[in-house]
């Protein structure tokens, strides 16, 4: 099977899985969501497992893309969710999705991140940030660095760190970041490989001026960049982001297998 | 017929229509709506008068809440919408429903706002409308009034407005509210009826002292407030709200026949 898709039970090819018009995604962006790969067939999470395991053994191919999203149920359409008319939906599909090249070198743009103050949430109000991924690709880049005012906060669709003097610098956890899991995998192999790491607001000033430049979510875990706006930035400290690159890629092979 | 939906040229009960589960409103909101009420079964829209209407004559009732969307189409989840699949989707559905009481008095409690910086477009990333809602419900209230800091934003799902010593008071159309057509048609009553206008930000203090404060929505057209957070308010000039509740009830005649 090239896909598979799952609605509150049911299953079929992603293309033509059908939901009901009244789900509160559809009028409100009213849910959560997550993602992830799952290499060599092995799924993330033991909660979910019984569903996308047998989502996933359903399709073909080594590196999957795995997500699943719950939205606050079926109901006419009304504000307040107490008045929804089900409970909530499960959402899942599973595709296959290379990972990305954790060798290669990404180009990036800025722009001012305008989006709620609630980003520490995985909700699928993703307007801003489809906005701003597309201005990304018209600009024949990656991904899109968002700051707020000076302090930069994260990208489009995956968190964003720099190295300088030998220390990983990364937004803290707060109401302006999405607290990724391949940035928590990322501070981990921090600590085993004796990498400082300074969870603290950083500037664009700091960014341009970094020796590494990185973006991390869990298709895109170690993704250097030596570009931003149009000026070379980073590429300067292999060592220590190979540390990095490499300690992650060693944590895929020992979790799935490969 | 007790309500139509319509999905890119496919109708039937809003109950049972099925969308596609790829339609881009469902991974990101990726979209912007309208809606209006049908008084008298007259629509809205030169230009969606067609479809509209076809839909408006198959339901029951005199007042009816007609909806519509419009999203970026249907095609595998990717934030960049130049990859999506097909051209936009157009969603729309009729329903019977009352238009709040313009004769009643209002409870509203009042939220920090801390939606994104776009506000002034009516896009269906409306998850902090849907908290904000549920929270006046939860309180026994019909609407949240937000405030960034001192400042008066807009309602949940409404503009917001006051009248202090016979000026209408309220705010600009700038980023952070919606510019609503009952908040246009509010204005023009004034100019009709010689209420003068200040369109200038107004701070949480003086909403609490005005001498009135209303909401406004295309189905809540001018809905006086008589509590907020636990305090009455307003209620002191009924004189000068009456000239703009009869005037925007004499509007809808008018345009309606009814």
């Amino acid at each position: 099977m090239k896909n598979i898709a799952y609605y509150n039970g049911k299953t079929g090819p992603i293309e033509e899985m059908m939901v009901p018009m009244n789900d509160r995604a559809c009028y409100f962006g009213d849910g959560v969501y997550d993602a992830t790969m799952a290499v060599n067939h092995v799924p993330p999470k033991e909660e979910m497992k019984q569903i996308l395991q047998g989502l996933i053994d359903q399709v073909e191919g080594d590196s999957l893309f795995v997500y699943w999203q719950v939205t606050r149920g079926v109901g006419m359409r009304n504000h307040p969710y107490s008045g929804a008319a089900t409970g909530p939906s499960l959402w899942a599909w599973v595709r296959p999705n290379g990972m990305r090249d954790v060798y290669g070198a990404y180009r990036c743009i800025t722009m001012e991140d305008t989006r709620f103050l609630h980003c520490n949430i995985k909700t699928i109000n993703l307007l801003p940030a489809v906005i701003a991924n597309q201005r990304a690709v018209e600009a024949g880049c990656d991904e899109t660095i968002f700051h707020r005012g000076d302090r930069v906060t994260e990208c489009s669709h995956s968190n964003v760190h720099i190295l300088k003097d030998g220390v990983l610098h990364t937004a803290p956890c707060d109401n302006l970041i999405l607290p990724g899991i391949a940035r928590k995998h990322i501070l981990e192999i921090c600590g085993e490989q004796g990498i400082p790491v300074v969870e603290a607001p950083f500037t664009v000033d700091e960014l341009m001026a970094a020796d590494e430049v990185f973006f991390s979510s869990s298709s895109a875990v170690t993704c250097r960049v030596r570009e931003i706006d149009g000026k070379p930035v980073g590429m300067r400290d292999e060592a220590t982001f190979a540390k990095i690159r490499d300690g992650y890629q060693r944590k895929i092979k020992e979790e799935c297998g490969k």
